[in-house]
């Protein structure tokens, strides 16, 4: 941690908050340069990140050099995360596909779309049964009968699937069903339904906030981590700009960024991304250039009538025909699809 | 709400998707220019806004003219509500103060922040026990403690209070204690915790998602309201930018924004906003001259040692002083202090 | 400057940037902490800054803790700049009112705007002669002969005026009219314009880029001031961000920052801020009550059927009303009106 | 264009507006919903889009359904634009690469740059003799110095070169010299220098401004196309976002969706997207297999040394090693290197 003096901080000052950093059991390297003096803070920080040292007299503005991060970076541990599910190793080298629709309507709808996306080589099916809408007015998910659907579907298919969960009293419910619990974008500060995801065992996606950096974006994963949950996959979905033509802003720069600041696998979703069917297929295309370690996109049999987010669903035969392109391009870069 | 047809849409094209909204119930009004052909939707749209019709063939884009709030807009409801707290009336032309600590940190804390805050001329008492933390090595409120203590501060100071729930299964206890439960910005999309206190009778604060739309804030108070709860409060604090040189840019014209678009009163927090005690003083100038209903000032009788957000509280003389300028600029504005 | 090390760097990489440092003739100060290493430099920076440091091996990162301004920072000159123009002091505690309309469209839409602003007590006159317009289709202002109309409308009402320059070539006409000439939003890192400017002896107004941080306005302003023009007024004209509610975000919270930062006068301009006429009254008192030096409101005798920018502009008699509270918020505020 | 009426709009207000529509030569069509009416408009929009409807008595605001684009839409143009340069097509399927230093520095530096390159398989290279920079005392290019040095490094090394011009001023010299003219981020909306751009016939590189949206690019390049130069490039180059993890951040959806709106060929310029070394790797393969028509990137000698953005600049080596994987990408996107 760095302090930053005010250009006309007196000498009593300057000494004074060395001297607090000091009985916190810091040690202060006081820097004086030409135009300001600046104090190098080193030793333990726990005790001094929670002081509001700009508050202090003379003091300009508390720059951190090094993160409150423990476990999620790449400092902690050097060797990617291997997530195992269902047979199937995510991270490592690998590129996983998830696909399936936004949300489980009804069994039909769900069958029809996992068999489409099983057979054009999807790994693991996605579909969720509790779903944040900005309107109460909006459809909000079939509940626990969603997940027996999902079930179901997980034995017909044979593929493991991923289930989004919106309320802590709900986590042990869909974790009881999933093989892997999703927190979607809305609630990635939402600090306690992290930390129930993180005292339940199966692996958590953790979608980053269409708001959030990149380094809340890993704290969030520290929440998890932190309950003793170690199976993360962090998921790029775009972010919130001033450019209103696609429903968000893929942030497609988060991917190479957050694999090195962190060795957690990272995934990205083109459909929530974009919002928009014709978008899905150039950023999926991307995703897989840019190095992620997975992709999730939303597949279903009928878009025009999906109860959510139709606009962004491409049709079972697009998705087919994309996996083309993605296998090449896996190849390209040197992926290896599980 | 309209549908765009693309400029090359074919006749039929055109006729289907007329067709289909017919079908819903709704009357479709074919208008044809010189490049393209729109479709004005009128009737009844509650069937009609699920489908994805931009993925219908020759659609090229939908806009909505009416959102889908049916309580908390101004053409719901034409009067201002007015929210009674302990014998104050909250919105109807008052400017209501509510200062105090961020985080409730022990007894002493509580009680000086508190005397001096009401000394100054606050009407209802500020002061966290649970709080949303970036890192979850952060202080996170002293729990249920700290609304003991808030309760034993409004005995001691006749003053109500107004505190932070973040977990769904802590409404229950949070409003038992409260006067006022407060709903915070990473929240504001966490339905299930909107739901969860739309349910309970307190008055709810409803602070705006920093990087929420005005229009996303209207539809988690719809939420609230749909719920059975009618008394919500709407609070700015600042939303996320470019721009870094304060923590928050506040929001100022969301001010007279959201009051022509809700009935509901509309306070601003200065504090979050800016992270930076300095700031403070003339954000909060800038609240009361813009019309605000209410203000909401951190103020803690240790700045520097305040285990959350200290950088952004006042000095209890630094409050004292404020609250003159804010008495002049209320009447210059023509608010009645409560 | 500070930089920051990997943590896995080698003691002979940490020597490299020192030596490197030293002989560039900077100082550096070595400082290893328990994860890793910090070099602090000081001394001179002007060969330093240009170098980047975070290619070298084992750098991570370059934090700047002064930036390079010379000329408009506070630390630079404490006192605030005060300007004069026609006998009015802008700056030094002083409220200064610019109204008028967007555009020069004749002589009658100019005179009747003037008369009206003159009257409810505006100190200088605005209106354009060069529009700079999202398309190429848009009217782009009636050139020499707006400014002609302008100097005429000087004589007639008594008030000096400000007019927009847009072309480097412009710069020696416009300012051989106008009183002020301004530098608009789309322009403020025009940096051929900022130095043509910077080269003639009228007072310059400086908008912010809509899309530019504080930091790189008041740079914009170093350039202005750095070919020896040092009458500059900083003005804050709203920002963009993801709402879309009203045309921009009104920045408020940069005008103390601009203060605190610079000895410029900083006004605000909530028309083009807002974009609409009825947030206009409500922006304005926010901005007085903040602490602006100045304001800046178009005026329009029929904004209905104005050539640029209608929907923002307040008719005469909103304004003179508008002015009432501008004078009574001025008073609570300590401002003295010129 | 649509006009939407307030829900509480008079009959007489809603005529009043259809009649001064007429008067215009629009044609109106009103339709009464259950809430409130919308009055669309058909025929010449040239006189109409001018007027500030929302001011009018009753209007709550207004929509535009078509944009003011006449020549760069895909709807003026079906077919993509192919420009030659020196024997190469660029569009039209294509893949160009253009690579070099960000600025000329000297003789060595640049054919060192060039010789680097050309070898690796670049087509055109970059190297620019005028710089906006954010300081006026950052280093501003060589000038026509720098031009004479690129002419040189055409004859020598065979292939055409890219340069920035700044200033109107300057648009003959420089266009004098290069092969290609390039408009930066920070004057995409100086609309003097694109109309003079847009007067010579040398080809134009608009780059994107980093905080603007699509639809303004698009409208700037409305600007040289209406001059008469209709070989225009556009080239994305990141947005100015929240995320401060990178320099900006690359908008890679907003290839797909330019290629879309418009016929012109699209660029990635992902080194100053990012801003970083290490990143434009990755930013490269995904812009390829997004399928954008060319890649723009920097390339120095000796990057430390290097006097303007040495941090984002790749040494010969790595990029001759990223060529390696371009190809790739590119064959497995089904694009032609030229």
């Amino acid at each position: 941690m760095i302090i930053v003096m005010k250009s006309d901080a007196a000498t009593e000052q300057i000494a004074a908050v060395a001297e607090h950093l000091e009985g916190l059991g810091a040690t202060a390297r006081v820097s004086t340069g030409s135009v300001r003096t600046v104090i190098g803070v080193v030793g333990d920080l726990d005790g001094v990140r929670s002081v509001a040292w700009d508050v202090l007299p003379g003091v300009e503005r508390v720059m951190s050099v090094t993160g409150p991060l423990r476990f999620v970076s790449r400092e902690a541990q050097h060797d990617g995360t291997v997530i195992e599910v269902g047979g199937l190793r995510i991270g490592g080298g690998t590129l996983t596909v998830i696909a399936g629709p936004c949300a489980v309507e009804d069994r039909d709808q769900l069958l029809e779309a996992g068999k489409a996306v099983k057979a054009a080589g999807a790994h693991i099916l996605r579909g969720d049964a509790y779903k944040p809408r900005t309107s109460p007015y909006a459809f909000q998910g079939l509940g626990k009968e969603g997940l027996e659907l999902l079930a179901e579907a997980r034995e017909v298919l044979g593929m493991p699937f991923v289930a989004e969960v919106i309320d802590p009293r709900d986590v042990g419910l869909v974790s009881s069903y999933a093989d892997i619990v999703r927190i979607g974008s809305r609630n990635m500060a939402n600090f306690p339904l992290l930390q129930e995801v993180g005292r339940q065992q199966k692996p958590v996606q953790l979608k980053r906030g269409f708001t959030s950096t990149i380094d809340e974006w890993l704290n969030a994963a520290e929440y998890i981590y932190n309950e003793g949950n170690h199976q993360i996959i962090l998921v790029e979905r775009g972010i919130r700009t001033f450019e209103t033509a696609a429903r968000n802003t893929l942030d497609i720069t988060a991917v190479p960024i957050a694999q090195s600041l962190s060795h957690l696998p990272v995934f990205v979703d083109p459909s929530h991304a974009s919002g928009k069917r014709s978008l899905v297929p150039p950023l999926t295309r991307a995703a897989v250039a840019v190095g992620a370690d997975g992709i999730m996109v939303d597949v279903h049999p009928h878009p025009e009538s999906a109860l959510v987010d139709g606009s962004q669903a491409l049709e079972p035969a697009e998705f087919s025909e994309l996996m083309e392109d993605v296998r090449r391009l896996a190849e390209a870069v040197g992926r290896e699809l599980a």
